[in-house]
């Protein structure tokens, strides 16, 4: 760890430039840089260029902007010092749609400070938390002390609308990329307002099905005699779950499931328990008659299929009516080693054997899971630098929602590591997004002992 | 039967007047009768005058328009003869809404004329029917034959929105409806173009469940640990009917059912196959692997349980979410002598087992199923009518869609008759409604045949 002098130095420097790592947010969150699966947004091509300035300012010669299809990628490298170990890390610098504005108390694209937070899209998903990772490095500069790592850079375009550009620069060309970790900072923090890590990531297989019974739906007179597109489905799904376990029982599904081990599994205690979180903010009914552990080893470490939506007839009147058409929804959530191909293959199996042919499934989109394992050496330095930030213990979890980048790190062969530096009440995703300022300032500090952390522990790259 | 002299004399008379028919039904298209359960419409109030003016032309000297609710209705009674059967003509005034215009080649309430039918919103439904009983009253006053029964008029202002003031009306006096039976023309014919008869009607609960499991919806990260409401229904629902056979599960729910008699089963033979328009104009998958015997036996004869609506999560986008709101819409289609009372309570228990209190069971409507006995003495009569007027086999039906007057009948201790007298492709509460000429002409013809025939079987009427 950095020696407490050191330490000192850094958080002078840091609180002393808390006014402008502020305005620097503050520009970056007026550029609306929503993303589009298909129409180029110019604000993308603004904050890309705003963001390569920034690396050219700190030193990076071969800052880049490149449009492997629809959304700009920024890369960059600094440092080639084959003593030191090599750091990718990876921001996305698109942000979710703000939504209705009279959703939002303030104009969603118009940074505005309340009570010691910054609220705007993108003030914590991720703005705020990549350019944590720029100061970081001008501490180091600006107090003249060496950077421990070198680092490659990556800012994605589109991460909210599946890294689909990134995915495509891997396949292209890795070598920009090499490296030997990938850090990132995204998402909000544990409920329980602990610093949290987290290592890897689900996959998905998410696809939406379509079943006709009848060529048109028809009065209900008919419904002892004509087929029912409505309890069709019904059965059909009720054969792919058991009700009682939730277990997927299509044919194959578990087959490729590597099972927690020791490890993982050693990390679920350690997490607080959601109980009294669920019961105030979700109330669930029946509520899971289960342990902190359970919980947390069925939210990180199964597989599940989910019905994403469900919709048959009409509920808007008194139709007495048969319906002839339904549409569903599904997400198989998977976990490392479940390939979502294979997933995708023996879905399309099990729903062909109750006559739904490929015509009437749509893939959606799949990601493949990711695993970083929670034994790799570089965890323990990593929770000790955030240790020493935030004075209490971090939460660190496996895998939990589906994240394209870590899939992308996996294919890159780099293990991920995740630290949130937004608060748990962030309104990630919603309207009033904030970013907290003392976990803005708290996730510069991050940054600045994640990366001496990496420097110093150099020794495991090769491990 | 009518001797082959007068019937010639009654077909010369009403070919005679078949223009003067046409322009009489053309005025009561033109009055858009829509009902609403709440808000009165004067066009219902206008044809209800037009209605009393013509039973008063025709001799009927207390024709009033009563108005128990909302909507009105309009009675009378022509006769008083105690030697002759009284028969109550029942009939609606009310239509169904256009729906939107430009689904309509011809303006709705502006009746048309092409190739031999007349187009227009309620020309088949029900007024092209209804007032072929008054142009066939007026064929016996205009040839001085003396008509064969006493007459009670009831025409209802709500049919379309379930005859609720008809209801009411039948709860505060009846004795203006006091008859040996109840006869009616509406809908259109059976799907063979041969004239059709029905007995009865089939009864029904029709209700909303609302099933909450999380108090929103929420990420899929949490599918497996939270309660999915979809799954949750579909268990719900899978716990009510057999997908195999399609049996309902709920206890008790077959205990009142009244098993077809040796004169119900008869029936079913004689209807012509369904197979060939199944397959044309639905075309269902599977198609169902029945007899036409036993396809007709399950239509008119068996209770149901329905899922006419199921709307959980979103269909539109790409959430990856658990729904934690569903809501069903479901129909128990019921046959004699299942009591909607005790059928919905029935529901409610099985429900309520399931964690549904009543507060989330929204019964939307209820209604009594009916029968008219296959083997009464005056079906043979009046097939023998429709035989002569349309020179091939009726169709004979049981019980078949939900009708509200039929329950009401039954209420009234009369049995009821029901002809239809649209064809088949009448475009029925559809756009582009109506009502073949030739139909209409026959329908008039089948009046007058009918009303000779309940008079000729006068003696048959205490039975």
């Amino acid at each position: 760890m950095i020696d407490e002098q050191t330490w000192r130095k850094f958080i002078q420097y840091v609180d002393g430039n808390h006014d402008t790592a502020i305005e620097r947010l503050s520009e970056l969150v007026r550029i609306p840089t929503v993303a589009d699966p298909i129409t180029p947004n110019p604000a993308l091509d603004e904050c890309a260029q705003f963001i390569r300035s920034w690396l050219q300012r700190i030193g990076v010669h071969d800052a880049r902007v490149v449009t492997p299809e629809v959304n700009p990628l920024v890369t960059g490298s600094l440092g080639n010092d084959p003593g030191k170990p090599t750091v990718l890390i990876y921001s996305h610098m698109d942000v979710q749609a703000a939504g209705p504005e009279t959703d939002w108390e303030t104009p969603p694209f118009e940074p505005v400070i309340k009570e010691n937070r910054l609220y705007g899209r993108g003030s914590g998903d991720n703005k705020g938390q990549f350019i944590a990772h720029l100061l970081a490095i001008e501490a180091y500069q600006q107090l003249g002390i060496p950077l421990p790592v070198n680092i490659r850079f990556l800012y994605d375009g589109g991460e909210e609308i599946g890294s689909g550009d990134f995915a495509r620069f891997v396949e292209q060309s890795t070598g920009a990329l090499a490296a030997d970790y990938a850090f990132t900072s995204d998402g909000p923090a544990h409920e329980s307002w602990r610093p949290t890590m987290v290592l890897g990531g689900r996959g998905i297989v998410y696809l939406k099905i379509r079943l006709r019974t009848i060529n048109r739906s028809t009065h209900s007179q008919y419904a002892p005699v004509l087929p029912n597109a409505a309890w069709r489905m019904l059965q059909i799904l009720n054969s792919m779950r058991d009700p009682e376990t939730g277990r997927v029982t299509v044919d194959g599904f578990y087959d490729d499931v590597r099972e927690p081990d020791r490890a993982d599994l050693s990390l679920l205690g350690a997490i607080p328990s959601p109980i009294e979180n669920l019961r105030e903010q979700l109330a669930p009914d029946p509520f899971p008659d289960i342990s902190s552990d359970e919980y947390y080893r069925r939210l990180l470490m199964e597989p599940v299929l989910n019905i994403a939506g469900f919709a048959a007839g009409d509920l808007t009147g008194n139709q007495t009516v048969v319906p002839g058409h339904v549409e569903v929804k599904l997400e198989a959530l998977l976990v490392p080693d479940q390939d979502p191909q294979r997933i995708t293959e023996l879905l399309k199996i099990h729903l062909e054997s109750w006559g739904i042919g490929s015509s009437d499934i749509e893939i959606m989109f799949t990601m493949k899971p990711s695993r970083t394992p929670p034994d790799h050496p570089m965890v323990g330095p990593l929770t000790d630098a955030m240790r020493r930030v935030w004075d209490t213990e971090p939460v660190v979890m496996n895998r939990f929602a589906s994240y394209s980048p870590y899939y992308l790190f996996d294919q890159l062969g780099m293990p991920g590591f995740y630290i949130a530096y937004a608060q748990p009440d962030q309104s990630n995703h919603a309207p009033n997004e904030n970013l907290d300022l003392t976990w803005f300032r708290n996730g510069i500090l991050t940054s600045i002992a994640v990366l001496d952390q990496f420097g110093r522990h150099g020794e495991v790259r090769n491990q």
